[in-house]
């Protein structure tokens, strides 16, 4: 049976969170059939009977699962085939570089690009949207949030070094292989490509050739999005 | 048969090198028996007929393997008992780890510790360590490298925050169980501890609940160097 997965979309076939990008990467990984069903901001209430207040949210037959995570497990969990993790080793490893990407790079993006996301918000969520982040952004207006942001460049790409180095040495962050590591990355990185209008990274970064091979994956998968230049 | 470590010594019983400290983990991780021989840095070219510039080094039966990567590949592959990864995906992830923790980490250490390493090391290894190492420094001393070292405290404990952060959610940086990854940073954490004048962590940093259980893993292993306490 096919999968279903409500995907957070923007104008124009952007497809927004890097959560919903780890799922449906994780989904093509283990070969599982599945279909996105764009929502914005403002549906994710009214969905599964209000459950839940995030996107990924996965229906299998009778089953909803929300969070990217609990999605990973169910998945594992219930096909047992093509598995995400291959040990708990190697799942607490991920859990690691999950938490270093969310802190060390995924905060630069957001503060470079929160009103990128807003400006490409479907216009009904962009009143949610800034209410919401600027709550967050303890009362800065997004504008002031990102004022400034090409002096933060130089931050965010020596921030990289870590990924960077990495993958020197190695084709993916699963090594030979790409893992569930790979996919966090690579979906941060799609939801910068899908509303950028600052370019992350230099023309000449080493990151490009493994965010091409992994926007690659699977058919094109992170392909399936509209997504602008990641190079200056 | 005993396996022979080489291991890096200063004065007073003090082990430094982190790399021979993930080596000590991770030959008592597979049960194996083995005896350090403590060296100093002048003596490493004296070792295995001069062909190696570096420890760790072991010597099992009559097979030598220098450098911590390359031993603990060693040791799965000769001993197949208790691997130290369960999957070559689980070690692409330390990889990772490896490269964070040495360029985030280790480095930020060694900006305030190599006074520190030198004042501690054997007399006859003093001149070669502080030429050496202003080199690497570019020419300046370390008196010079180390000065207005408190003020960059508050700049390591921060770069600590995934590991901390990580170890939250989890007992280990291996999940249930100490993989590689803990001791690698285990290793980071003794060699500031063998020789450190200036505590790195805060007293009610949440790391010294995982520090505690590290060095008490294996009889005790990260209590045999004498250490300093690692907490202001």
């Amino acid at each position: 049976m096919t999968i279903r997965l409500y995907d957070l979309a923007a104008t124009e076939g952007r497809r927004l969170s890097p959560f919903c990008w780890r799922s449906k990467y994780a989904l093509a990984h283990k070969g599982l059939a599945f279909e996105t069903e764009p929502v914005g901001f403002t549906d994710i209430p009214k969905l599964c009977g209000g459950q839940y207040k995030t996107v990924p949210i996965i229906e299998d037959g009778g089953k909803t699962v929300c969070d990217s995570w609990a999605i990973a497990d169910y998945l594992d969990a219930t096909y047992g085939d093509k598995p995400l993790f291959t040990s708990p080793q190697e799942k607490a490893g991920v859990r690691f570089f999950d938490t270093w990407f969310s802190l060390e790079i995924m905060t630069r993006m957001f503060r470079m690009f929160v009103l990128d996301i807003h400006d490409r918000a479907r216009p009904e969520d962009q009143p949610y949207f800034r209410e919401s982040r600027e709550k967050m952004m303890r009362g800065a207006t997004m504008e002031q949030f990102v004022a400034g942001r090409e002096e933060k460049l130089p931050e965010l790409r020596h921030a990289l070094r870590p990924l960077r180095m990495t993958l020197a040495g190695q084709k993916w962050l699963g090594g030979e292989v790409p893992n569930y590591a790979d996919y966090i990355a690579l979906g941060g990185f799609l939801w910068a490509a899908s509303v950028l209008t600052l370019p992350p990274l230099e023309k000449d970064d080493a990151l490009h050739d493994w965010l091409k091979r992994g926007f690659d994956l699977y058919g094109g998968l992170g392909h399936s999005s509209k997504t602008e230049a990641l190079a200056a």
